[in-house]
């Protein structure tokens, strides 16, 4: 079975917890450019859409799910349940916190820092293995400078883009664009040495 | 070895024609779901660029590309030898010329339909099965009309959406937006019956 | 008394009608060159808020306002009381009927044509004193094509653009970014001969 | 005589300095909301394409244009002639140097803040009117939120948003979309106590 990226907004149970819309998301699953066997982390996890595709597309790897809110973390179980997951482990923290005892790792999400970039970044730096990727999203004019002057001084080559969606929606025989909001994701590899 | 959509721009062969942005090719194979048996039709190749990454996705399957110019004839051939593809046949024609004999298709890409798409969906729909994608896009604003005024009238189901990518580039400690020009890609399924 | 555009929304009695935003509104203006002393239509006026800015700007001009639906008529009333305004007529049809009448014009307004924009465009192009201007916005796909397949053949010069604007929205000490429809915005200016 | 904004890239003598276009150039001048007798200060002027529709709208008022580049200064000279404005003032300098002696002020124009952008507030909060307006534009992720960090801890209340344009290009009887680089502007505007 060969994964594909871009699940159905509508698949997901999310209660009323924003979630990553679906062109997004696939976005940021090309930019992870998984192996089917990878470790991956996510941190923020929300209602779990971004830990569901990746646990998807690492049947032979596993992802850890880090989000600081229950309700999230239910979400995100119940999600897991309907994908019918068993590669996914499930932490209820405030990231930087919660990952002390994780293994080295492939890829990275980092999609709501809480302000705890640079603690969150310290631990993308000694969890990630030599050539590892972090995906950080920004949905803030303030995180993304935040990202930019972290990833300066750290060990990390990176490159970023801003992306926005507008979707058709069907009025009668037109369509009009419904503008899903602005985000900025930044890929930053870690040095090889 | 799995397949990751996105190959960089520059990985490409491309002389002065045009070449559809890593992030927007990338976005293409995401709505194209690609399964590794897949047959595929790539209408108005250009450099090949989406040739090249649906042929390294369908690994068992087989890519046929038809573009109008010789000069991107040259350079498909030249990007297949460089990615080692052998799956790939090069088909010299303007759409919908060139596609009589083509078997079921899974997947048909629509990049430059040059007003001929009226019969290139006459072929789309013919070609491809029950199920099978097609997806769309438009650089202009007259063809993103034109492709949802036809679709409107034939066996598929579509959505579509218009995107927009604003690159950073690095320009002293500070990051500039560099933009691309916008896409409108449009994925219309072929109904069931 | 200079004028000022880009009245704020919430200036407006809109009821649940749809408005053109601000920063739109007032690159309306901007495109449309208003003299104190021109003659201007406002085809499809909704609320009134193009109305209701172009009014101002021409303390010795005069502006008609064409809406189809009552409950526009009504709201395009009450604003006109609320902003002080005796240079402005209310017509209630569907353009183009309501217009024969109309005196030689400097400017024409038409945001909503609601499939009627050959017969708009007649109608524009016997009011509009030679030099005059059409500003002509389209929210959907289809409108903006149709705009510049019925221009390429009538004794305009246009050009247009698409603009979208995203909105700093505070979040805490950040800032989040809410983004309005996006919309194209085509100028026709009537040749002199 | 009324003033019009948006002037015509082309009307303006630029050589290689790059230069604020016209969709955005006219947005900023709605977001000053200038009265014929305004003081006006453009921080980082250019080419002086802001200067020169400031000055316009302002005939019984002045305009002090600030640029730290001499090929700019010149180019600011030649457009003022160009369009025969007598109402600006030219300063070289690398602000907030050469800001000391200028009277009290309506408007600034923040354009380029080369990382002196706290030094420069300063000098806009100490010559602002009460109620004065200051237009801050920004074109990196950067300068984007040090504006915000910096205006909240000021007697300023602004709003912003992020701006951008697709024109319209012709290409035989199809039109293109030419993407401008987008921008911030955030409007601040000095409290009256």
């Amino acid at each position: 079975m060969k994964t594909r990226y871009g699940i159905e907004d509508e698949a997901f149970i999310r209660g009323d917890v924003p979630m990553t819309k679906r062109e997004i998301r696939a976005m940021l699953m090309v930019q992870a450019k998984l192996s089917p066997s990878d470790w991956v982390l996510d941190i923020g996890a929300g209602t779990g859409s971004i830990t569901i595709e990746a646990a998807l597309a690492v049947p032979e790897g596993h992802v850890y799910a880090v989000e600081r809110f229950h309700k999230g973390i239910v979400l995100i179980q119940e999600n897991c349940k309907k994908f019918g997951l068993t590669n996914v482990s499930i932490i209820e923290a405030k990231a930087p916190d919660g990952l002390a005892d994780l293994p080295a790792l492939d890829v990275i999400f980092v999609g709501g820092s809480g302000g705890a970039l640079p603690g969150i970044l310290d631990q993308a730096e000694r969890l990630l293995k030599p050539g590892g990727r972090c995906i950080l999203t920004s949905v803030t004019v303030e995180t993304t400078a935040k990202v930019t002057e972290e990833l300066r001084h750290r060990p990390f080559t990176y490159e970023g883009f801003q992306m926005q969606v507008n979707r058709l929606r069907k009025a009668g025989s037109y369509h009009l664009l419904d503008p899903l909001s602005p985000i900025t994701i930044i890929t930053a590899v870690k040095n090889k040495e």
